[in-house]
């Protein structure tokens, strides 16, 4: 047996998330086919992360066992082949049979995009949340701040998540304006691990607040109370995207390709 | 009667392009819907440019004739209101009734944008054409400088084209990579008027060339042969976008919102 693990970019728009669920398309299962479309005979996938309905992502890592021996470049280029346009492969590396990259995840980065315009922009509407002015940035970028560290963000999770432990770690944060176009404004949370919904909690309580639905302050607040009802709304999935994520690559971790990657 | 000219933009991808079609999702009858939706006798609409399926659009421009007295920011609210994500009126005018904006163009500038990378990119995939490297950037940026000026384009156009004149004036056009993303490179193409295809055969057409698929000196050739035979191919329409168009606006235009539109 061979272990291979992917670096997998998609478009969330029209996938019902990553997670396999019967008879949706999901990135699981079109992921599966193009696997099983190179006559291989993997039947299950792992995956880091399980991104929501309309999520994108830049750095979903996906794990399977194959007896195949191809290399990286052939998965790769393989795989492509029998993609659809909003999901890609890559990257490319041999890991050891069974490795599983949840449990290898040493920091995800997740960035919420907003547009801040009167006006709503079809260009930008399946990657962006459109907010209407005025929105006060240094309200927002100051709401933010009070996520970094280590909190219990029981206030910052979906009710369908139901996990013990809901303590967790912000490594970092920020929110810019886009470089490239100032009427957005990219929403960035590091971490090791999230929750359900956690980052879309996050960006929800910090728009309430850049909007004035909320007090400054709330998310402070929120995170302390431990309560569901003290944040703000849960943000739309098409403003996030996975953007980046870092591996704590076993021994027995072999060759890449592209080998940058 | 109230003339009413729009500032409409839309992503192409689920449009079967601009203009009217039984049966279809175009973006004429998306937005007659939603014109219609506010309580309007509207029955025809006036397109600036009969965009192709799955070409993108910022600066469309659509005029119609209404019973209704509402003020220019109404209709931009008002149409919102009532318009799928992919399509949004960006600002509206009043002008004389009978306003068509196709007779009124001063000129447009179409934005083709490629992405040139080994891999493909899932999040670009609706808005640029993949083109592989090894992509001569120079070359391409030279060849495409052939088309500035009036030239005799009939190699630049559709079968379906059969418009007696095929002589068009480009003004301005140039190749850059995008300062967001080095990975696109944006060939834009600025005249007063075009023919069905052409921007995207001048797409074509230099792309062959920067991949070493047909010689340099090629548009050129094209141009004085004037034989559809000598060009390149017809760019894929997802890279297309009508980035920005100028009018003549006529005596009697009226208030505008939002005003620096």
């Amino acid at each position: 047996m061979h272990g291979i693990a992917l670096g997998v970019a998609y478009q969330g728009t029209h996938f019902h998330g990553f997670a396999r669920q019967p008879g949706m398309r999901t990135v699981y299962s079109a992921l599966l086919q193009a696997v099983q479309c190179m006559g291989s005979d993997v039947t299950e996938l792992r995956g880091l992360s399980r991104t929501d309905s309309g999520v994108h992502a830049r750095a979903q890592v996906v794990a399977f066992d194959s007896q195949q021996a191809i290399v990286s470049r052939g998965w790769v280029l393989g795989l492509n082949h029998h993609l659809p346009a909003d999901l890609a492969v890559r990257s490319a590396r041999t890991v050891p049979v069974g490795f599983n990259p949840r449990f290898a995840s040493l920091g995800k980065r997740y960035v919420y995009s907003l547009l801040v315009d009167p006006l709503p922009d079809p260009l930008l509407a399946h990657a962006t949340w459109h907010v209407h002015q005025p929105f006060d940035f240094d309200l927002a970028r100051a709401e933010l701040e009070a996520a970094v560290g280590t909190h219990d963000f029981a206030a910052f999770r979906s009710a369908s998540d139901t996990r013990p432990s809901t303590e967790r770690t912000i490594l970092r944060c920020s929110v810019t304006r886009n470089a490239g176009d100032p009427r957005c404004v990219d929403l960035e949370v590091e971490g090791a691990a999230f929750m359900h919904n956690m980052v879309r909690i996050l960006a929800g309580t910090v728009v309430d607040v850049g909007l004035g639905r909320k007090k400054p302050g709330t998310l402070a607040l929120a995170l302390a109370s431990r309560n569901r009802q003290d944040s703000g709304r849960t943000a739309p999935p098409q403003g996030l995207v996975l953007a980046a994520s870092q591996l704590d690559w076993p021994e027995g971790t072999g060759e890449a390709w592209p080998a940058s990657a």
